[in-house]
């Protein structure tokens, strides 16, 4: 019962699609001012004194853009906190139209009646720092100066998304979240709540993610932050002024056809595409006759390039590269000691990108220091993305769980 | 009992090694005309009548480098030809020197002594058709018209290659070989030899390698291809004569980078580098700060760009991607019910590129169509690579069989 898409789009592309040219690409893919809102509500913060960042930048008036779903409760202790991924955003739920390219990326899971249920649940996604979808990142104006920051917007730790979250947390009244949820870089960030404010979450949920960023985690994203900065139309991250279609939109989506094979598995790629063609080999070989699976490749990155900024997908997979819990905590079980909720750490069977004996690692790890933390594996042959995908698996295993933590009195 | 390195150099290198500037780089490491000869011998072919390729081109006055060790016998009876992988070339033995800018990459297998004991067994091992170390390839003058073939050489198949091997052996007196043996692009050559030459082998061992490339091998290759095509010094192709320095070597060196993550494994990754940091974090946190295994990759990148060619990666990967035992043949079963000989299919535990699935498969498919076909396992943690790495196993499980086939009668 393999169903391929992550939607019904990726699904069809392959066979339907044709490559557009550059020149119909806007140089970034980024939201910004002006454009149409959406569902996005905005938070300003660091407005009166400097955000200072744990690299050592600082930060004056951050926009953070966030959405939210269903309705707080009067204590407050319904809202459930969305973490997404490196390429995510705020639209975790709800469907696309102006302001918002694609549908909501847990659309399955968020809303009245689903496992996290708007009816019941207060819900909050909020676009990271660093992000293009409204939070301050690369692609947004200065304000100081004229300009964008491209470049010279400071490298950003999951930490620090983490830190912006919290003061969206207190603005909007919640001491305590009923649960912190995401995965792969979402999962980074469940993590980081869990150790930097213990008594400001009842759960947390990580799911395809890790302790610390492995060797071939890092080989893979800064390879990569490598093939943006071959693109000669990336400017060292100058090209926000650039002519329509000459912005790095050719390496920001080959970036991204190089992670969509580590998201995906040799078993799916197989199932889906074998060794078919688009341009037939019954003629001359030629060297750029493509199979099936390039063209699916090429879309994926075509589709990111129209909705994402390459100079954030350079910050955010350092981001990533970065992301190690016992960084300056004197090691891993005093940074796991800290954690004072219930960890279920999720892993999928095929994922070959976060494999599942990091998810193991780290429900091993609280363990040993006395923490609640319990493992749950999803059977799917889809590799990292499963948890964009198997949306029953996906739902039992977080319904499951929440329910355990609303029936405890913790 | 890990050992990491390939080589001496690769394993101090990540330590000592720094960039150099890219000025320093030649626009091609092709060997050319005029450069030291080494141990290279050459053959013309094609000089009255042009070599028709699979794909449709055709080519004239065709030169094959390749080397030979040890004394072929009078009845021509102990020749072994050793087929290359992707990057390798003809030098499989001896060490580094004029002509030959690293060791032979089977050094520890071939010579006096050795499993393929140069004392008894003649071994020759040629440079590819499209290859870039003395075979005509895209970095070969055209000789009919000025200038470099660059893009315009053909597509080449494994198919190819093979044809021009069969032409050397015929050169060379050598009816039939006592055993074709190769790992990857080299195994897809000894899966052809058996199926277009039944007669002319006795003995066949593919090492890590495939029936057909799948969805998953061309995405890798073919991501490859479009990296080095991002490289505006790639110039579609004609940048040999470019100034020094001005050549696609970043395009070439980051699509090495990548493969080299695929011919690796996580856990060796992880032994060998973990998080280790070249520079320190303790200041601030920087974009472009590299990790140890940044440095590895871009030393290896920057190695091959020294002795490689863009336009024939190019064409060698797509060579990899076409590779079809079935293609034109009615199918798997009639194409390997052609194989005569012995097959000995060797895969590597941890190699996910060319996963053991597919060695198995392969040892299946001959056996289910009456042939004779066993599989050997490497138990390594090097990944693709442990076959020129791992040269006890390989050299016991190449040991083991070719005794028994000089023992046939057959």
């Amino acid at each position: 019962m393999t169903h391929w898409a992550d939607d019904e789009e990726s699904l069809l592309a392959p066979v339907h699609w044709t490559r557009p040219h550059a020149s119909t690409l806007p140089v970034t893919g980024a939201w910004r001012p002006g454009d149409p809102l959406g569902q996005r509500q905005f938070m300003q913060m660091a407005v009166d004194r400097p955000f200072v960042l744990e690299g050592g930048g600082q930060l004056r008036n951050i926009t953070i853009a966030f959405e939210t779903w269903g309705t707080l409760d009067a204590d407050a202790g319904n809202a459930i906190l969305v973490c997404h991924a490196l390429t995510g955003d705020a639209h975790a739920a709800g469907p696309a139209g102006p302001g918002h390219p694609t549908p909501g990326w847990w659309d399955d899971l968020i809303g009245p009646g689903k496992v996290l249920d708007t009816e019941r649940h207060f819900v909050v996604c909020a676009n990271v720092l660093g992000g293009c979808q409204g939070s301050s990142g690369p692609a947004s104006p200065r304000g100081d100066q004229p300009g964008h920051y491209g470049p010279n917007f400071p490298v950003v730790s999951v930490r620090d998304m983490v830190r912006t979250q919290a003061k969206l947390a207190d603005a909007l009244g919640i001491a305590r979240w009923l649960a912190v949820v995401g995965g792969s870089m979402g999962g980074m960030q469940v993590l980081e709540w869990g150790v930097m404010y213990p008594g400001r979450s009842r759960a947390l949920v990580s799911i395809a993610t890790c302790l610390a960023a492995t060797a071939q985690q890092i080989a893979w994203w800064s390879t990569g932050r490598r093939t943006i900065a071959l693109d000669p139309n990336w400017r060292n991250g100058h090209y926000y002024d650039a002519p329509p279609g000459e912005g790095p939109h050719a390496g920001l989506a080959l970036a991204r056809m190089l992670s969509q094979i580590t998201f995906r598995s040799d078993d799916v790629f197989t199932d889906r595409f074998g060794r078919e063609v688009v341009e037939p080999l019954s003629g001359r070989f030629s060297m750029w006759q493509r199979f099936q699976v390039e063209r699916y490749l090429e879309y994926q990155g075509d589709k990111l390039a129209r909705r994402f900024d390459a100079n954030s997908y350079l910050l955010l997979t350092k981001a990533m590269d970065l992301h190690d819990v016992a960084r300056g905590r004197g090691g891993l079980a005093p940074a796991l000691r800290r954690l004072a909720a219930p960890l279920l750490s999720v892993g999928v069977t095929s994922d070959v990108l976060y494999p599942q004996y990091q998810q193991r690692e780290m429900v091993d790890g609280v363990s040993a220091v006395g923490g609640d933390a319990t493992f749950h594996q999803i059977d799917s042959p889809h590799g990292h993305d499963a948890f964009l995908i198997e949306h029953v698996q996906m739902g039992e295993a977080l319904g499951t769980f929440l329910t355990r933590i609303e029936k405890s009195t913790a």
